[in-house]
Formats: structure tokens, C-alpha cells, sequence
């Protein structure tokens, strides 16, 4: 276990939610010497888990009842408050880490919602797959009051060796969470685009790969330079000016179209970079379209 | 120089167009001791490239009489094929090399008009910004002939360490091109939304920017498994299903739009995960999207 200095006895944890997720969480406290009790709405979840030693219970506040930490995991904040909401008298006193993945909006309104019950409240994020969970290379974040996250941190850290406190505001660790993944999910569907375009003309996938491979090389610098200049506000494109970006990228419309391909990701790439340019930015860099990032057109928010 | 076995009186070369790329270009073909004949439009350009013993010529008819091979390097191909257009005779019978970035479409024009005009044609695409070019790492694809490819890879070798062919189609070093740069552009698109998305709630760019370049260790793997699953067309998705991904999503684009920030490239990236969930791909995983990218709305085609 990561903490010596805890007193088993003292560091008992529940788990609501046993899906994928919860159940590697579970695990990784059993893994850890933390006595675990968990609970989950479909009973018949967690056998493997009980046959490792934890407690299963009828009910959530049952559950609740048997420690002083609760972690709970569920598919949204509306399942976690559809949960929680009939038991807040049973919470009342103890922590909870809601580790539910939803908008910072979400974070805060859950937060609220336990002051108002009396139970002090972590928020956090999962950055990782379940396999990784418990290792030392998982990433977790957690926001909310410094003291309470330092009180559990030991237990906490059960769960990833990268488990990091982003700070007092609730809504953080979801900033940080939906930030990451904007940048994920959005390249991995460009990802996929790629292997559709370059498969359209017979290329396999195997035959892209390494030049995709290759091309990650570019990303660290990119991402340093990139954050210096939202930071400053400054713009450099000497280099490689938007204006020329936005040739190239027309270029990957008009060839995916060509080849029938859905273009509907990369027009709206697109639509920045043409507001950025009209904007007058045309002779800076790729950053740049931040500044059309913040200003969209109207139509362009409402889904 | 990379291939000594030239005598530098056979492997003289010319470079039609002097703007950032063109200029590194011939720098390159100095710089590996070939003689090197330059022009471009505006003809104040390229003066350093003059002080290095590169012969200025006032036509680009002249600059192409002057060498055997003849490369073009210019802003699209409707540039391109307004300098070559009128130069046909001249370049009869030379070797011309079009490293212009454009769709595979427009190189498989611009090689039916080269053979009209007994032009043996090589077409390319330079995937390094100028700084790169003439180093170990600058990657540039060619396709069109082996045997012209082979005759002068050795002069071609002067311009980067990376100088893949990728065989007789000419459409082929821009099929490459165009779909490496589909997953950097909106990779680099998602990457400043991220930046955004964060900075609207107070996080700087420097504090965000450590996570992000931690996430990159994901898409070597994502990278390898997503090519062996386009290949076989099976998407395991039991560690994460698109459905679930769909709602992580969901969370980034409301969070994103509750801040007054565009959503129009993220909805297009859950338009497609819509439509392969519709199509019954829900607990399959990410690289699913690809049947969905393949058969796109009627509206969602064109811009
Ligand atoms: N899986 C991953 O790799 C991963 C990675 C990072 C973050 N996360 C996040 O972790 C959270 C859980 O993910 P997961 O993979 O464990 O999801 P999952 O396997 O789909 O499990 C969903 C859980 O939510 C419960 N649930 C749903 N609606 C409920 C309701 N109205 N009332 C009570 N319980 C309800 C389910 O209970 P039943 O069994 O009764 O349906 C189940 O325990 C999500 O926010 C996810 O984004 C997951
Ligand atoms: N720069 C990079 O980092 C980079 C990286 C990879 C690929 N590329 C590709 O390399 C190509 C050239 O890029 P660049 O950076 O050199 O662009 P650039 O600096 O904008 O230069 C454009 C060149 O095209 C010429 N041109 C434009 N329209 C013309 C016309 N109608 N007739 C004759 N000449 C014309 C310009 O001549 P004037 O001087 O007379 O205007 C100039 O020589 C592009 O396809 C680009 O995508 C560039």
C-alpha cells in the first residue's frame, strides 16, 4: 500500500457504482489493504471483488454507513445524484470523492449540494483506462477543500501513482478532465479520418501508421509553444501563417469530399480558421484561431 | 553531400518558386554542392541563395533550359500549372518534381499534362516545416516512376534524411501528405480548443500543458491498434465503447458551449459518433467511427 502511516482500521472506503470502472477502483483498494465495502445498483456486480474481501451491501446507505470515506463512480452526475440525493442524511459528516466524470458546471452544483448536507466533498476525475488504474502511472485529479483532500490523500493514492490537487474550486478537476480530452477525442477522430482518407486511395493502415507514428514528434513542441502563446496572447507566424494552414486544410476537404467522406469535423476546423483570418490574423500563426474559438458565430454553438 | 557517386556537373537542378520553401529548397541543393538555377515571379527574391553561387534567371524558361532536373515549389497547383503551363516545350524531355502541397487529384492532373508533353514527372510533398529541410529528419514522399525516381534519389536525398517513395500512382505522395496532416490539423484544432476550454475558467496555459504532453504517451498504442482495427474492420470495444465516449464528448461540448466557446468542429466529431452508434456500433470501440466517416449525411458533405 502507498500510505504506511494509515491505520487500516481508519482507512476503510466504500465504492458506489461496480461498472467497469468502479469495480477496478474497488479493487485497487482491496489491492491496497483498505477494508472496502461496495454497493451497486444491479446487485449481481462484484462477485470477484467479494471473493477478494469486500463487504457487498443491499443498499446505498448501507454502504455508506461502513466508512468515514465514500468513493462513488457512476455513468453521470444525474445517476450519482439519483443515488445520493435519498441518502444525503446518511453522507452528512463523512467525505465524499465523486469521481464521475461530467462538466465542471455539474462539479459545482454537486458541491454545493453537499455543503448544504453537511458532507465535506472531493471532486476528481479518472484520466486513465481501468487497466491502468492502481498503478503508478494513473492519473487522477481532485479538486475541492486542500485539508480534506490532504486527510485522504493516502487512500487516494491507491488508486494512481499521478494522483494530483488542482486546487480549492470544485470545478477544476473537470476543467483539467475536459480540457485533456477535447484534445484527445477530437485528434482521435482526426486520427480516424486519416486512416479513412488514406484507406479511400488503397493505402493500409499499417503502410500510414509509422508516419503517423513519426509525426508525434512534432507534438511536444507544439504543445510547449502553443501554451506560451495563449499565455501572452501573441500570435508568431513568420514560420507557417495561417493563411498558408488554411490552404492546406481546404485541400483535405476537398480531397475528402471527393472521396465521399464525411467532412463535417473538418469544416468547422475549417470555419475558425476562416474567422480567425477575418479577423485579421491571417499573416500569424496556428494559435491564433483561439481568438475565433472565443467569438463563434451564433449558429455555431447550438448543436 | 548525400550521394557522392554524383559528379556534381550531372546533377545540376533548378528551382522554380522562392518563397519559404523554395528558398530552403535550393539552400538544400547549394548546400550538397549542386549547382542550382533558381527563379520566381517577383523577382527580387533569393538574393542570399545568389550570394551562394545559385544562377538567378530572369524566365522561368531559361531556369528550366538550365538543368536536367526541374523542381517546382509553389503556393497551389493552379500556381504551379500557370509557370509550367507556358513552358511546356522547354521542359520536354526534363525531369520536373512538383513538391507543391495540393490534392492527389491535382498531381494525377498535373502527371496526365506532364506525359502529353514528354515531361517525366515525379510528384511530392514536404512534411517539415523549412527549417527541417536538408536535415537527417526532413520527411518527404514521392510517387510517380521508379525508374526517374531512382535516377535522381540521390539528388532528391539532398533535401531530407526522410525521402520515401511511395510507388508509380502519382496521387500517392499527396494521399500520404493530406492524410497526415487531416490528424495534425485537427489534432492541432483540438489542441487550442483545449487551451480555450481550460482558460475560460482561469487555468493557464503553462499549468494545462504539462497533462497534455503526459496524454501523448496514449497515441503510439492508439496509433498501432487503430491501423490493425481499420485494417480488419473489427472495433473491439469492451474497455470502452463508443457509447460511453459519446457522452464524454457530450460533456466537452456543453461545457465548451456554456462558456461561449465554438463547438462546430466537436460537433462534427459527434455527428459522426451519433451516426455510428445509430448504426449499431455502441459497444464497439472508437475506430468504429470510421463506418460513419464512410457514409456521411448528404449536407454533411458539402460546406
Ligand atoms: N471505463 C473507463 O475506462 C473510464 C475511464 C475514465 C473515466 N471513466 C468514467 O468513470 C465513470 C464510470 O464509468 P464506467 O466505465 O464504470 O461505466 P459503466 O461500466 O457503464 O458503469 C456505469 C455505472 O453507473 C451505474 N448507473 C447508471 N445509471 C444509474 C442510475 N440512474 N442509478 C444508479 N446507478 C446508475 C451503473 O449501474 P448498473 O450496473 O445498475 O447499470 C454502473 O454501476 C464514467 O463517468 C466514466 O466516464 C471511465
Ligand atoms: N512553408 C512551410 O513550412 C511548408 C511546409 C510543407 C509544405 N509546404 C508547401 O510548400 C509550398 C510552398 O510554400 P511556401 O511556404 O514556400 O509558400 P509562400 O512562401 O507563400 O510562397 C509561395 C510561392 O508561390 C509563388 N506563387 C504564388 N502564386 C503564383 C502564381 N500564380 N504564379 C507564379 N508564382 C506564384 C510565389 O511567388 P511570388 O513570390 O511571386 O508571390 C512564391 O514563390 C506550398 O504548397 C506549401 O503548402 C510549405
Amino acid at each position: 500500500m502507498t500510505n504506511q502511516s494509515h491505520n487500516p482500521s481508519e482507512s476503510s472506503v466504500t465504492v458506489l457504482g461496480l461498472g467497469a470502472m468502479g469495480q477496478a477502483l474497488a479493487g485497487a483498494f482491496l489491492k491496497a489493504g483498505h477494508p472496502t465495502t461496495i454497493w451497486n445498483r444491479t446487485p449481481n456486480k462484484g462477485d470477484d471483488l467479494v471473493a477478494r474481501g469486500a463487504v457487498r451491501t443491499a443498499t446505498a446507505a448501507e454502504a455508506v454507513r461502513a466508512s468515514d470515506l465514500v468513493i462513488v463512480c457512476l455513468y453521470d452526475y444525474e445517476a450519482s445524484q439519483a443515488v445520493l440525493g435519498p441518502i444525503a442524511a446518511d453522507l452528512s459528516g463523512r467525505v465524499l470523492v465523486n469521481l464521475t466524470s461530467d462538466t465542471p458546471e455539474r462539479s459545482r452544483e454537486a458541491a454545493a449540494w453537499a455543503a448544504e448536507h453537511g458532507v465535506a466533498y472531493l471532486d476528481g476525475a479518472i484520466l486513465v483506462p481501468v487497466t491502468v488504474i492502481g498503478t503508478p502511472d494513473a492519473l487522477l485529479f481532485h479538486s475541492g477543500p486542500k485539508s480534506v483532500y490532504e486527510r485522504h490523500e493516502g487512500t487516494l493514492k491507491a488508486l494512481g501513482g499521478k494522483t494530483v490537487y488542482l486546487g480549492e474550486d470544485h470545478g477544476l478537476a473537470a476543467v483539467y478532465d475536459n480540457a485533456l480530452l477535447d484534445f484527445f477525442w477530437t485528434s482521435m477522430a482526426g486520427l480516424v479520418h486519416a486512416f479513412a482518407l488514406a484507406g479511400a486511395d488503397g493505402v493500409k493502415g499499417a503502410d500510414l501508421a509509422p508516419y503517423l507514428s513519426a509525426l508525434l514528434s512534432i507534438f511536444p513542441p507544439a504543445i510547449e509553444s502553443t501554451a506560451v502563446e495563449v499565455d501572452s496572447g501573441e500570435y508568431p507566424g513568420e514560420q507557417a501563417p495561417l493563411a498558408t494552414e488554411a490552404v492546406n486544410v481546404d485541400h483535405i476537404i476537398h480531397a475528402s469530399a471527393h472521396r465521399g467522406l464525411d467532412v463535417q469535423a473538418l469544416n468547422g476546423v475549417k470555419a475558425v480558421l476562416d474567422r480567425a483570418i477575418a479577423k485579421g490574423h491571417g499573416a500569424d500563426g496556428w494559435t491564433a484561431v483561439i481568438e475565433a474559438i472565443r467569438t463563434p458565430e451564433p449558429q455555431a454553438q447550438a448543436r
